[in-house]
């Protein structure tokens, strides 16, 4: 799980880029994230491996109490939710309410109930 | 969220250690989380960070698409509510199964059934 | 809660029928979920119905276990996750894919982030 | 999923009923739920019931829209949580927070970290 695959699951069309997507820099055009939902969503995943570091240096403390290590990483998986959202927002803004247009639509959507499904 | 506070929020009453509390190193004794869970919950952490590390840096990428980012971002969640069953079984096992022999089932369950609220 | 509104909270614009939706028996054409849909999720519903009466039915039993009553009702939770993805997948086919063309994107998507947020 | 089984899956010991259970019409006593989790769940399951049933004909009206259906399964799947949540509070309050004393604090423990999986 530390190294996960950097590469897309989805048949990729050649697209108009003013339909939500980025030149890659191979000869195909590609799905690529919006520049503010990556930058964000890094944001976002940086204040959540900050409190994961804290989660872990309470553990160190013998006296630490079951309840609060609990409540803290609830909070941390709010956290994580608020950064998929931000992926999810722009995933849906720039390449799925644009998907009848490049006609892969089927595929997104195949693609995107599969991911809800582990929400 | 970066600094949780490392306070517990249950009255702790003075209980018998064979109960599954440990002392505490002031006068009063507290309920602490077993040491097996904290080293166990500690090792679960490690790796969620690391996770969350690769995830910033596949955002650095801008050819990375949405839903590759949004999978590993579940899967990391998926970690860290690993990493709360184990605190929560350590919290069952030594604390609540044992509550109503300490007199202090009412503020357990309530503090439970919060905290599950959340999940 | 019994008696769920009928009424939409996107604001409709007069659409293209063959971007998937249907003409309203008004002078507007409304954004209206696809008949399979709405078929296939009515016998979902019919079924988890079914099942909540019989935990109703088990409730009355005074040897009943508190476990399988939550399993019971565990399995009803995700048949109505089931009834949802029916809807869901309808929504995105049929409106979702579309929005762009039809210039309604912004609400839909709004409205999208706040249905999955409970999800 | 229409016709659960009404079995528990515990072994189930003889046990003291001050500890929270209730005599079985058997020559075994049972973990039974108490009265009033089941009186309490069976008033929010019929509730749910007749939300379901809104729905049902909310899908009879081929003008609805998704997520106004979406939203009505949502508010059904919280009602069924507070349902869960009645019965999870009332297996803590009379079976798990007494399990020590009675000797079955690991099959219990088993079962509801089985159960709390799926939340």
């Amino acid at each position: 799980m530390r190294e996960p695959a950097v590469s897309s699951s989805v048949e990729l069309n050649p697209v108009n880029p003013d339909l939500g997507s980025h030149a890659g820099h191979g000869t195909h055009a590609h799905l690529c994230m919006p520049e503010d939902s990556r930058k964000r969503a890094s944001r976002r995943l940086a204040i959540a491996r900050g409190h994961v570091e804290s989660i872990i240096r309470m553990l160190d403390d013998p006296e630490i109490y079951c309840m609060d290590v609990l409540r803290q990483i609830k909070a941390v998986q709010g956290a994580l939710s608020g950064a998929g959202e931000v992926v999810l927002r722009g995933h849906l803004e720039a390449h799925v309410s644009t998907a009848h247009e490049r006609g892969d639509a089927n595929e997104l959507i195949e693609e995107l109930m599969e991911a809800l499904k582990y929400t």
